[in-house]
């Protein structure tokens, strides 16, 4: 028996159930998803401020999680961060030695599998350069494009659903044309269930960020593979924390 | 019940046994693998002139898979191409709408997600090169050295075994201080079985290809993922093929 | 007169003390400088985990001077994050207009100018990956190497801190002829007095953070420069935030 | 007297007819152009798949050239590969001393001579990411860009020969202004006949790829210039070969 | 009190006077601003060309003031470059420890300070491809693009001006949407008096590259930083200098 | 007859003669070879300063060339600036239509077609960084190092020849090892007799940019190629020039 958490590091329980219920629905069926989100942060994460935010909430989740009772005998197998701008990924991966994989990151390695050029088509504009740099960092600027809708990210739930589904599909059908792309990958953990009417409408791949960062964290949780702790990942040097963060002082 | 054909380009037999048991001992129960090879073609692949060769053959592979009576009933889900060069993935993916991946490209991906620098450690200096290209290619450049342990894929069979595993070992530790690796990863289809050993003796993460591209298809056939037939991996467009190459001819 | 905030993201007041005076000792006549430090977080910042705390801490500091009485009338022109990591620096750039700069975004602009390749030396070897990060995100990449001297920030003070100081040296020398640096940057907030030792026992230029930073922010202080508030820097959209960070909801 | 070999890589006798004739048409008094196809393999090359069987037809026409009776006595001085995908140039260089080069490495050298930015036209909407590709492999990839002017390769012979010229200019006259191309680079071997009426009705520099890589090799060949055998381009080590490919196994 | 000398390499007296002023008018109180041209050269500087030859021009400037009998009791503490081209700036440093600085340099380095993603906008094309060239130096290649209005840079002077201004507004309007620049860099010296006005019509930061320049080496002086003379700006070795430019021979 | 000026770019007349006569030893029989050096400027070209001057005079040459009476008749096919630093070539590009080629651009051309990564070995430290940014310019970036031998250029000449000689060699073979370089170009045009005698004791291919240089520059003088007038390279624009060079004036 695998244990995944899948951590929505927004205040949204609606949505933490709808990517929890996501990743049931695609794990194997000896694979356990625990769908969490923290106690405290943004209500949605939608460029760099609200990130900074998010990130704590998400060290705050995995921390209590690695200090549950059960942990030593039955540990978390991987982490998946429910937010396709991988917020909070690195830190995480310092915290824990369990692999740590964002939406982002699941996406792109999959879109690169199927395409040899692809789009990303997010609801905000304001996340198009947060995410421009992700691409960068993942290595994947020579051959994936970022793309906005001009919606919200609530926008796609309720009366407006079918609105912000016509903008993104527009988007990504002038990227087909216009960028050459050969895929979309959905850049937001809330399109989880637009993908595949968007699959079928365009005629190319869609990759969903959830389904993707959950199967391969599943499959790297299976392989047995740890976060190194030697260099970038290292584990926290002890030290203090003060006021309200004193809680998160790592033990060295 | 989803299939995947892991396809060792070379004629070892041996070998084809060696990895298909390794990709059986790691996949889910409702996981069928097929091992194969060529009918023709190079005893090993070591550089650019056996890939030439170990292309066809495994292009062959999958055409006369995807020709069998039950493919349409019963369609492989997704191939892994069994050998540390990539060799042919791009041919492969224009052949067959079932995801491919080679070994490379699964191993990079999940080292980049456990690691922040890594190393490859592949038996002959003469794959260097290659191997710093599809590095590159898979854009992970700044992230990933490639090194040589200066022996023969076949050296990590029989009496020489434990030399060869010691000649690579010392590279990949050499790698930890010298480049600030913080995972290795095994530049060969061949070293599948030492993954653990060199785990333990290092203390850092060690990805074997073989592992790491079985799973990441494994995870993609399951969402049901496609190689784009848009763009650079569209089916290959109807002409005539002569001479020993008249069957491979693409029917557009 | 013109007001900057240098803002210290660890809980070291000494440190505060330190950066605001060294700050002070270089601004004209017509600049205030105000040196402050958050109330809650890490006791020090060495690699992504205590970022993610730190940059909460930094915000709070802006968010308490923009929102403190006199700010209208008498605002603040420019911010600088005290910290060689540049930890936060986009997320403040999304909460204030006036220009926000960390220290190694200003110390790399001024070490390009002065040399043709250069080193960052920091302390700790988990900063290393972190800082090539911002190296390459600063597109420096192909000038600038990093490296580690193997100490903590806080052996820079009391007895240690002359063996602290010749492990940061050694490092720098050999940077000037295994790497052909022509000029060291120092990688730490807290090395602002060695610079000038340094410089003398080198002979080359030795650039200090938070002097590099301070100057360069006063210099866009005094031209009137703003963040722009379109694209990835725009003010946060309006949001609720929920529990202990409920005060950090942007007003839309 | 200088002898290069011209080798088409598919199985078109009119078309090696015809670059066998460009070429002998601008080598020296004193160079002697040798032009062949091989005997099995795709009619035409468009994509990553026809290119996986060309490779082993052009291995196999150097194969020959080079055991042949008078070889030792006079030797092929350099080869071309005369197919704009540059197919099987780096396995040729392991199986020869004598250098090799593609059309499309030959034509970007002189196209960097003579513009600062330009643009490769090709045929077929298939070939542009291959191009794309080795654009960047060889490192032209800030000052070129790729189109494809929706034509098949042989479109440009017969009856809608007119046609496919007016849609390859349409797409160079665009890259003009909309891409600020200063120069054109004919994508395909087929267009070596029409790179002076386009260089006529657009006033801008335009490349032919086989006059670019056939005098650049006979300038190689000149200079006594040899592919390196140490490192990528080593002689391929002695192994087996087997079943129909059994006459290619390198002779170590 | 801190001397900086502002050259304008190009022979234009009035343009001198122009950035002269301008840099007298934002500098401190403790600043003093020389303001020079060279004796010879061309009158504008549009494209390679011109550059050759300000360089020159700009070479002698810098060796009367550092042979003039006041400079080694009052040293020029820096020296700003100003032509948007960085003309000479290299050989400069060569020729000065004093730290040296061009305006594109001055401008990048602000706005990437103030803006995710900016646009260059220059008046003539001539000038596009040698002004991505330095973006690149600069490192700022993924996050700046450049733009010409299509206007001669003496078309901002007299009668014409409004026009002129018009042309390079669209540019920048138009570099807002379709690039999502977030700031505009006005990329001529000759433009120091429209950055308010365009600033204003846009709402975007608008940098001046006079203004950036002389307020960043400005900074640098006053920490006193030089020029390394280590490496890529060493001071030239002794040599003979023959003709009309013996009086420029390195003293060593 | 094809007509192909060499211009050595320092005052060298016995550098001139020398490469003047290894270029006529490799050039066909229809093609006429003139050799030249200007009458100012440097006596050696050592770094950006000596590059500065150098530029001038080499566009002194051509001029000249340009304007004599024999040049509408029997006009230059082509120009090769002999100097390993490329001196000058983009602004005789804007001042000619024949090609231009610098011996950096030409030697890199012709080492990439035969090894898959080199090292450039100059004389003098220097010049690294400025043969660095060549590199990269021509998009060599990662298959190329740059190496010092420390000696002067002059030092291979005479009496310290066989120093310099093995200070050269001595760089040359660690390269090989150190830096798995396949081959070895040489970075100083003085060096173009000891080609032979590196490449027989180093058994890997030896390139010599005069001779690279000057066999490119006949290729495409021999294809009809020009220089675009288009962009980056057009015609300087109409201007007034003043002092000593008002004869360099651009007649537009």
């Amino acid at each position: 028996m695998s244990k995944i958490a899948v951590i929505n590091p927004n205040l949204s329980e609606g949505f933490t159930r709808k990517v929890g219920d996501q990743a049931r629905s695609i794990v194997g069926a000896n694979t356990d998803i625990i769908a969490l989100n923290p106690q405290f942060g943004p209500a949605s994460i939608e460029g760099y401020y609200d990130e900074a935010f998010a990130s704590v909430g998400l060290l705050s989740v995995i921390r209590d999680l690695e200090a549950a009772p059960d942990h030593i005998a039955n540990p978390i197998g991987g982490y998946v961060v429910a937010c396709f701008d991988d917020t909070g990924v690195d830190a995480a991966r310092c915290l824990t030695s369990a692999p740590v994989l964002g939406l982002c990151e699941g996406a792109l390695r999959m879109a690169a599998a199927v395409a040899s050029r692809f789009a990303i088509v997010t609801p905000m504009p304001v996340s198009v350069r947060p995410l421009e740099h992700l691409v960068a960092k993942y290595g994947a600027a020579s051959q994936c494009v970022v793309r906005a809708a001009g919606v919200r990210t609530l926008d796609f739930e309720g009366d407006g659903a079918d609105a912000a589904y016509q903008a993104l599909k527009k988007q990504a059908k002038a990227s087909l044309t216009e960028d050459r792309s050969e895929a979309i990958v959905l850049g937001c953990a809330g399109m989880t269930d637009i993908a595949d009417r968007l699959k079928d409408e365009l005629g190319v791949p869609v990759i969903d960020g959830v389904s993707a960062a959950v199967k391969m964290i599943e499959a790297m949780a299976m392989l047995g593979l740890h976060t190194s702790k030697v260099g970038a990942y290292a584990s926290p040097p002890l030290k203090t924390y003060h006021g309200m963060f004193s809680g998160f002082a790592p033990q060295g």
